[in-house]
């Protein structure tokens, strides 16, 4: 068998999320399909992780087993030719037997887009959250910072989350103004569910003055989601970058 | 009565274009319905030219004439509280009387954009079209000197379009590589219908180097419509900016 992994990317618009659920459109559903047409066998894949309903992806990494002999170099061109305009598949590597796109990823990007102006931009409006009012990015900035390390993220996460650890490393948080835009990006081993959002929406009510940004010392150690902010929606959310 | 004029923008993917037709969603139909609401009348909006299904706008122009009072300063807010996210009125002012958004135009400025590169992008498929071999953007911008100035456009012109003169002064055409991407910017008095499309379609054909730069003199003068290359797809096209 050989073990193939492939960067791809979304727009998260049009789907239920990555994973696969019956009866609705997924990203891994449309993979899968795609895979098992050129293969012709049926194919399981496994990403890096799951991303909600209506977030994007620029590189997302899964992988596949297949006996199928098609070479690497002409996988992304079969991909593309069979997958809709929403998903390409960017990059294609041959790798070891063991390597698994979830179990292996060292870290996970996300960046999040807010467009921050008085008007929407309508042309943007699938990539990124329109907030009005004027944000304070060096209040976000500085909140932030707390937020660095390994933690217990349950305050940060969806309250309907699988029983697994809410211990986190997050690694890095970087909020930059972009003229008109704000971009927030974070990088940590792994997200719990929501968490990104939960973590911009409550970032961006301390930028808009409606909690002070002390506040965000007390949320984290809460352990609890009521006490921090509104979920950010899932249109302003990409995973970007993957490592392994 | 009082005359408005409004700039809006519009990602045109889920519309069957910009003017009214029963049944289908139009952004027409759209801006009429809200402005019904906010000024209690039954609104008709003139637009500066149609644009077809798929086609986006970053800055179309319409005027609409009220007995309402709503200031122009808070029309833009009131529209984008009641307008779905895919549009947005950026830019509101009272006018003179007269003023038409069509009949005074003087100048569109339509863009095109072409993503030239091996893989597509998902992220960015809903707005331009994806074009995999090199194109050879010095034979391109070579070739569409020949289009600038007063000619009859009637080759590069849907064969159903209206009995009007298919004359039209074009007054430039540029074509930049930006990286990966190539942009390829026509501003015209007016456009006859697919006009622009029709163009980059055909200048695409030269950059792929499926027919000579020299054809495009021919085709301008056959004034026949089979003598041009294919229509690009609709997706890479914004109205950028109406001049006045």
């Amino acid at each position: 068998m050989r073990n193939i992994k492939v960067v791809v990317s979304y727009d998260g618009t049009d789907y239920y999320g990555f994973q696969f659920q019956p009866s609705v459109r997924t990203v891994q559903a449309e993979l899968e399909r795609v895979l098992g047409l050129i293969t012709k066998e049926p194919v399981t894949i496994y990403g890096s992780g799951r991303t909600d309903a209506g977030v994007h992806a620029a590189g997302q990494v899964i992988n596949f087993r297949t006996q199928g002999s098609i070479p690497v170099e002409r996988l992304c061109l079969a991909m593309n030719c069979l997958l809709p305009p929403s998903i390409a598949a960017m990059e294609a590597d041959e790798v070891e037997n063991d390597f698994h796109a979830r179990y292996h990823a060292r870290s996970r990007l996300y960046v999040y887009s807010i467009l921050n102006r008085d008007v929407p931009d309508a042309l943007a409006s699938r990539f990124c959250w329109h907030v009005r009012h004027p944000l304070d990015v060096d209040a976000m900035r500085e909140s932030a910072r707390v937020l660095i390390g390994t933690h217990d993220f349950s305050s940060f996460a969806s309250a309907d989350r699988d029983q697994t650890s809410p211990m986190r490393d997050l690694n890095g948080i970087e909020i930059r103004r972009l003229g008109e835009r704000v971009e927030i990006a974070v990088r940590a081993n792994a997200f719990l569910r929501s968490m990104a959002r939960v973590i911009v929406g409550t970032l961006t009510e301390i930028g808009l003055g409606l909690r002070p940004g002390l506040d965000m010392k007390r949320i984290l150690e809460a352990a609890d989601r009521r006490q921090a902010g509104k979920t950010a929606p899932a249109r302003g959310l990409c995973l970007r970058e993957v490592e392994y």
